[in-house]
């Protein structure tokens, strides 16, 4: 962040292309974050965060720019909470800067915590990409993969594309091919096959929202990973900061499930996949119940429901 | 079929384009196999027995026409059945014209058998194309919905489109659309909240091969649903002509498991979906185990494994 300028990496293009978008306009912020521009729960913490910054340089009314930029996706909790700490803030721009800042720590933190559930020489199984471009940087999920990397574990890791955006066949494909950690893409239909396989040793997500009774929501696909992970007795681990955990909403009922275009199901790069009318369900998110998941990973270690304000 | 020529739709451009494919030739055939311009199990046992008919107008020995035509895709059963079917008899021509028109019959019985199973406005999940395409006519699974749609039931059905060559979303929702029977196109990886949402009564689907113990191999992404279905305590059932069960396969490690080329995973209709180097593992196929399978649905009526020769 320039003074009055938020400058991104743009997810929409990659793996095909790697160019930063800047904005100085808080409705542009919000659209790109509506357009996945920039995504995952922690990197829209920080974009909150200097929504409300870029506001107060405006003149913008504080509550009014948290509100603004808090209604552009529902379901990633960090978006609100970066926003809302922004605009409780006397300085709106140190404040987004100390958020930005802070969560490359915690998410190394995070890594350090969750390193030690990966066995050595471990197969992982993650979904959609909750590594650095999920964040400011390191990863929340893939943030565990890295510290595994790091610490000698050489982890493995099996990615599922991700359909309807394919942030696992774009993005985590594409980070751990930066980062040299071995990897295999896979459709999202084969998880549970490779879980009767006996190839996968760990299931570590990342999460939108964690509700106070420790239900997770997080990307389409992941309650099927859960269910498949008990079905195996497949330790099933949630990696987020703390920020991701939100005490106002009891549980995963009250998690509001963002409805996504039609046309994301219904094509793929400019390729029509059905015919064009097909009705479509395109729910963004889903919730796992808190009985599914083996532990959250947080920056203060690993973590069980119900959560409170303390840790 | 006409003399000397097989001519059948060419699936791999639905829904774009409905247009026909012809062939005189042996390898062309099995190419088109490969290539899943016809695909489907009984489909597929139609295609190997005019593939034997093409041969033996052509002069070529019946046996090395079955072998030719069963190498050409490993794990559905009912390719290799069709070619041995049609080579042991003294009419090739006339046997594969048989098949033809038996698939459709026993289709439709299949149907009959399984409306019953279908619950009045029933919420019907299926995968891939089990519907008139996969077949020569009427369809499997989904001849189930359709016969529990022409007798009133008036189901519903949720189409996962099916990753990677997305059978769902391109043939499934295209005949629904035909058949005007209301459906809904999700990603794949929506199916088991879909069961968590209530919103599924029934699993049905078809199948490439039925182990002698009750086993089945489906389109990668059938064990996932099969396990959902089981922790939700929803019906799954699998619809399949009784050429899909082979006695001589004694479970599901015993099915060939094929794997097709890495590029079905990387792209889609020209556009990359993931870095061009990634590694893939694209099993085409799962096995989902006996125990959670609640019952085949035969021409014979709803079965329960173990099989033998006798009905």
């Amino acid at each position: 962040m320039e003074p009055g300028r938020v400058r991104l990496i743009d997810q929409r293009v990659l793996p095909g292309e790697l160019v930063q978008v800047e904005t100085e306009s808080v409705g542009e912020l919000c659209e790109l974050i509506r357009d996945l521009a920039v995504r995952g729960a922690p990197a829209l913490g920080a974009a909150g965060a200097m929504g409300v910054a870029l506001g107060s340089i405006r003149g913008q009314p504080l509550d009014e720019a948290a509100e603004e930029m808090s209604a552009a996706r529902p379901t990633a909790v960090n978006l609100a909470w970066g926003a809302r700490r922004a605009a409780a803030s006397d300085d709106p721009v140190a404040e987004a800067r100390r958020i930005a800042a802070d969560d490359v720590a915690t998410n190394r933190r995070i890594g350090r915590h969750g390193a030690g559930l990966v066995p050595a020489s471990g197969r992982v199984l993650t979904i959609c990409n909750a590594g650095s471009l999920a964040c400011v940087g390191y990863g929340t999920a893939l943030g565990v993969v890295r510290a595994a990397h790091e610490t000698g574990r050489s982890p493995t890791v099996w990615v599922p594309e991700t359909r309807p955006v394919l942030q696992g066949a774009r993005l985590t494909a594409w980070e751990l091919t930066q980062l040299e950690i071995p990897f295999r893409l896979v459709v999202d239909g084969r998880a549970a096959a490779l879980m009767a396989d006996g190839l996968v040793d760990v299931v570590v997500v990342g999460a939108d929202r964690i509700a106070a009774n420790g239900d997770v929501a997080n990307k389409i696909g992941t309650y099927a990973l859960a269910v498949a992970a008990h079905h195996h007795g497949i330790p099933f681990y949630v990696a987020a900061p703390t920020s991701t955990i939100d005490l106002d909403t009891p549980d995963g009922r009250s998690i509001p499930i963002e409805q996504r275009a039609a046309d994301e199901v219904r094509s793929f790069g400019g390729a029509a996949t059905s015919p064009a009318d097909a009705p479509v369900d395109n729910a963004a998110f889903d919730v796992t119940p808190a009985s599914l998941v083996t532990g959250v990973i947080t920056e203060h270690g690993l973590q069980h429901p119900p959560f409170s304000g303390s840790k």
